[in-house]
């Protein structure tokens, strides 16, 4: 059983899950863990580490359309090295402050993998699932997409540059604007491309997006081998953590939100196809 | 830099942090990860690890005074057995149903070693903190002491009771009802020894136990080689998950907890003595 399969399982069983958060009352819930060998590159600091693995959760909670109540974190590595510690935290107190959510600490803990796991919790009277898209609504996306498979290839040469890139911003504020257009809306922490599936399957839909309409970030043009690897990485890399979310009204999406929002294409009644050809669920599975 | 200078450390600078759990308005908020190899002792069934590692922060709830509202958890594994992964739901959903809590799912994630990352979150206006003892008062404790220490002995021989004893409930009622009465509050995950000195840093007071009046599990006669071996299981041992809290009524305190509640003795000036001498400030370090 791979994980697909085990989260299918996972989703079978517990009504509150298989959202990008559980909704419980007027709270939004959502955890992950990171790992140094999967998650975190060689050249990757602490200080990005921290800020990376609570953003990935603060972007869960932005893609229910919630507002950023809190984060906590365990800290997991062989040893507690201050300089080391003080940095992750400084990077997740930061990335919170930024969306005006608190981090409120966590745990140590003992291990040979430096490893993360990341809680965030957000608060809305009326989250924004996966499932609302309609035939003939834009499916949209917010800010760039390729922006982490860009830094992965950077780090070797320029971890600084990649560093950067791999501090995204999570769209905590985007999402609650969106919150009140947005029909149906998920994170792209897979890939565009698996969240167009993922939200198909959710709304009973398809998709029929261009792929000229592809909001590119400029990073990935400098490092892509060709135009079939720029694609690759845009459409199927994934952990760019943007929100990809559905509308019948794109003009008043795209005036709310603090962010730019690019229309891919439109929603259909089944298939999801870019140019007319089939778009293969794939994506980074994590 | 050890586990608990690092803590001390994360305490400094972080102030929502250095309680049982985290209060963000009115929500608690605690996160623990727990591995194979240091928790979960050979002979633990999936079903136990799933319901103690839940338990385990649903306890820090229950130390705030709060009522538990979820629970979520990251399952890691090297593979996702569907047998374990539902055994490992089950115990999950079940402690929390236990506790009027919701088990909201979590996510999977690859890794050599098993390893779980619980957070537990609750509600409270009026939280129960460390600080807040004052001479005079006594101190008292719910449940029985040694639990686990005698569950760990036991997995070899008699695993079944081992994963009974290993499976506690997490004193979320007991804890409610003790909020009214408690002046300072927190879980014995550390062994109460560490508890208590732990209570005295936090309430700038002492304690002055009698070893006579400790509730000592039965299970732990059975295990125990001699009567210091009994006392350090009871005393020094830890994760019994017990509540420890100091209040100017304890017969009112008694009355009102689900719970049986033990006086251990009473809150001093400074110095934690039991029978009169000094008792170290040694416990389980996670």
């Amino acid at each position: 059983m791979d994980e697909r399969a085990a989260l299918a399982l996972i989703d079978g069983t517990l009504p509150a899950a298989g959202d990008d958060a559980a909704v419980v009352d007027d709270l939004v819930v959502t955890t992950d863990m990171l790992h140094e060998t999967t998650d975190f590159p060689a050249g990757t600091t602490r200080y990005t580490a921290g800020w990376r693995a609570v953003a990935a959760s603060l972007s869960d909670v932005a893609a229910m359309g919630a507002e950023a109540t809190c984060a906590v974190a365990v800290y997991a590595a062989p040893a507690f090295d201050p300089d080391d510690l003080e940095a992750f935290l400084d990077g997740a107190r930061e990335v919170c402050a930024s969306v005006d959510a608190e981090y409120v600490g966590g745990d140590l803990d003992d291990h040979e993998e430096f490893t993360v796991a990341t809680t965030a919790i957000g608060r809305t009277e009326d989250p924004v699932m996966r499932a609302g898209a309609s035939p003939g609504e834009a499916v949209c996306v917010t800010g760039t997409l390729g922006r982490t498979a860009a830094a992965v290839r950077l780090f070797p040469e320029d971890p600084e540059r990649a560093n950067e890139l791999f501090r995204f911003e999570p769209r905590v504020a985007a999402g609650r604007a969106l919150a009140a257009h947005a029909s149906s809306m998920m994170d792209s922490s897979d890939g565009v491309a698996r969240s167009l599936h993922q939200l198909a399957e959710a709304s009973g839909c398809g998709f029929a997006v261009e792929g000229g309409a592809l909001p590119v970030h400029p990073a990935v043009e400098s490092v892509a081998e060709d135009d079939a690897d720029d694609r690759e990485l845009a459409v199927h890399y994934g952990e760019d953590f943007e929100l990809v979310f559905t509308t019948a009204d794109p003009a008043a999406a795209r005036a709310a939100a603090p962010t730019p929002v690019t229309v891919l294409g439109e929603v259909t009644d089944d298939g999801v196809t870019i140019d007319g050809e089939s778009l293969p669920d794939r994506g980074y599975t994590h």
